[in-house]
């Protein structure tokens, strides 16, 4: 398909996907609701990495196919949240002032479909432009898009790539969207962003609540691939604010594995206590502990960790009292061609349950595991 | 020193730079002029570096200790014109949103003085803020300075620290000092931006050349360290419209050594046919070569090329029909703890001689070399 038409389509995408938000307007409280009856049942969509090598042909069409695998895992699964769980684009390959933009193209599968979703950073999300070595030779630099209004000509002809911060991306995907439930967290613990928590209650009452679920932000980017020790204090006041007892079941998202990831990751082949399907290679975890896992591994609420990152791992290990999980590469972008797919975490609540599965872009399903056991 | 007094001791060296640069107040045209029975001398300041570890106050201590340098060898030298040659700034340590405070600090020296100068480029001179990891510990991110009038909060109190770009450092130079011979360049070679050519005429005749002097941007911090296929050209047609005849002797400019400085390099001493007195590390040149070089060599009137970018070498070296010189590292910003200098170059008309030395901080001078034979 020409290039032209591969951003008309999805332009076109976004312009329905706005359309139905408006219809389905709702007023998202920071809080989640079951529906009576039925469990609870979320997406997990990792590793979109859109907007990659935009100036080319190739790079929509890898868009226009992860807006594909979306579709047919929410089409499948139906389900009541999404998260998106970091590197929704690869800004490092964004030639363009403001990456809200392919931010907006990723959402918009979720959108169209009216089901509300929230978002976190991963070290992809905000890095500056890089520069092709091969633009510098008779190739010459593709003459440059600058379509914000915001867009930075510095006297004329110049855009300024100095790439979207976190708070620019979330801002923007606040202000727009009515089905985002993100939120950009508390301002001290910036220059980290995406740290929030939201409560699922449970259809009969909402003051009952079933399940917490906390998204935090992992860094990388513009800063270190990090937890910081300021993240880590906004977890031990918050958890102790909203569940001193330790009663209720909580969930943890972030981008990058924590170290952790590679104490228990299988070495040569999924062993018995682990469940998954790509073992493709070592886990790149985060760049320093400040504190987090050991804060996690003395709340036997916390039942299980999600990360994306590595796309060629898929599995769910024990680690101490709680499950470490990987999710599943959902975007055409990024390295790697395993076949793309999507976590799904279901949540039940009498009895609680936590479960989890694999959704393929083929339509099979794979992996599938309890959680809170 | 505590660090207030030394920020305002620098503030004060700008204050006081700005009104001598009023009171000497020239026009530059472009063109320099040597004056009447005297030679044309020359300064080069390689990476000062400036603004590193500004939070500390071992920071703003290197760049007190470099205006030191800097006056010595200007007050010992009483040269017509400076170059600094790149490095000007460490925009990767700058958590201020206007980097263009620092680069004046480093002009002070000079501006004070009434002397004229121009600047290009160095890898470090845009880079976007490296967040140390430490401050993701107990440590906690230091408040940060916002200071400039363009200071970004977003929405509060988030300096946005993407780095100043080149072009924007470039003309809040050229729109403050009139003492400034710098230019950003034609545009189709953004996003390199230093590059221009100045021409030294005699006392007697303003149309009479004695030398050109070409300043070339070899590119690093926000894009690969090169020189583009777009400057050659652009080297090639400047030259062939100002010296179509190859009469007029040519100096070259830039920051980052190209790959035939490797070649000449020398290995374990200095040899007999190089000129120069450390020889602490190798090369590091730039990424790759576009063809700059092969054109300069085919050219007999260029005399000589001269980088900074690796403070452990100070050495001239013949190559082909020209030399290839380091400068002397002159800023206490940067790696190493080699004694601080700066490389002189001073062009005589009649007989023509380029002749250079390399003047130390304590007042000293070796290295002496004939550039032109």
């Amino acid at each position: 398909m020409p290039r032209h038409l591969i951003f008309a389509y999805l332009s076109l995408i976004i312009a329905v996907g706005a359309a139905a938000a408006m219809r389905l307007r709702t007023t998202p409280e920071g809080n989640l609701r079951m529906r009576e009856g039925a469990a609870f049942k979320m997406v997990l969509f990792a590793d979109l990495h859109f907007g990659e090598d935009s100036w080319t042909e190739w790079g929509p069409m890898q868009d226009l196919k992860s807006v594909g695998v979306m579709s047919a895992v929410l089409d499948d699964e139906q389900p009541d949240f999404v998260v998106y769980l970091g590197d929704v684009i690869t800004a490092n390959n964004i030639m363009v002032e403001n990456a809200s933009l392919y931010w907006d193209q990723a959402l918009s599968p979720t959108r169209v479909r009216g089901i509300p979703w929230s978002t976190i950073f991963g070290n992809h999300d905000d890095a500056p432009f890089e520069w092709p070595l091969d633009w510098f030779s008779e190739v010459g630099v593709p003459q440059p898009h600058c379509p914000s209004a915001n867009a930075s000509f510095a006297g004329g002809s110049e855009c300024i790539f100095r790439g979207t911060t976190r708070l620019e991306l979330m801002r923007s995907e606040i202000e727009r969207d009515s089905l985002s439930f993100s939120s950009d967290g508390p301002r001290n613990l910036w220059p980290s962003v995406s740290n929030y928590v939201l409560k699922l209650s449970s259809a009969s009452n909402a003051q009952d609540p079933v399940a917490l679920m906390y998204f935090v932000d992992s860094g990388g980017g513009s800063y270190p691939e990090i937890i910081s020790n300021a993240q880590v204090k906004w977890f031990q006041e918050k958890s102790q604010e909203i569940n001193p007892h330790l009663r209720v079941p909580e969930i943890i998202f972030w981008h990058i594995p924590s170290k952790a990831y590679k104490k228990v990751a299988p070495k040569t082949r999924i062993d018995a206590q682990c469940v998954g399907s790509i073992l493709w290679e070592s886990v790149a975890a985060q760049e320093a502990e400040m504190g987090m896992m050991k804060v996690l591994e003395k709340r036997p609420s916390v039942k299980a960790v999600f990360v994306g990152h590595n796309h060629g791992l898929d599995w769910c290990c024990p680690h101490k009292k709680m499950w470490l999980c990987f999710a599943r590469h959902t975007g055409y972008g990024g390295y790697g061609n395993w076949a793309r797919g999507a976590r799904v975490v279901e949540i039940n609540q009498e009895p609680f349950c936590l479960k989890s599965w694999i959704r393929m872009e083929d339509g099979s399903t794979h992996s599938e595991v309890i959680l809170s056991s």
